[in-house]
């Protein structure tokens, strides 16, 4: 699982950082305002068990930037999925 | 690029099939309303840089699963960039 950044990993650690990136602002977005209540929750769902699905996947082909992104959107995921259960 | 689908694979097309399906409905809210004002254009060029990224990852590392979802995914993103440049 090493990291050569100068390989694919480094395109991978790219686009991960861009993709994550762009998730954030809803993250805040929904802590802010602590509703979900435009999400649907079986779009939650998928998109929950789809990430880490992906996090499974990037750990058995080793490929380091496919966990790292999805290890670090998963809990933001999660947080959403919380707060639709929590509070609609 | 052989798809051994009982291998890693299987689990990112799974994966794949879950996160571009839980994409779909809001490429859907925004044919319907023609409106992407919503959006944060940055948020949405992220995200399009970021799954055109994931693509060129995804083959140059020969993962079907990766660039299938991902070469799914590019268009529809940059259809919401695209609504958003032309409409707001």
């Amino acid at each position: 699982m090493g990291l050569d950044l100068a390989g694919p990993e480094g395109i991978g650690l790219v686009a991960g950082t861009l993709t994550t990136a762009a998730f954030v602002p809803q993250v805040v977005k929904t802590w802010r305002t602590g509703s979900a209540s435009d999400f649907s929750l079986p779009m939650l769902l998928m998109f929950v068990s789809g990430v880490m699905l992906w996090l499974v996947y990037g750990m058995v082909i080793a490929a380091p930037s496919v966990w790292i992104a999805n290890a670090i959107t998963a809990p933001l995921s999660l947080y959403l999925l919380w707060i639709k259960l929590r509070r609609g």
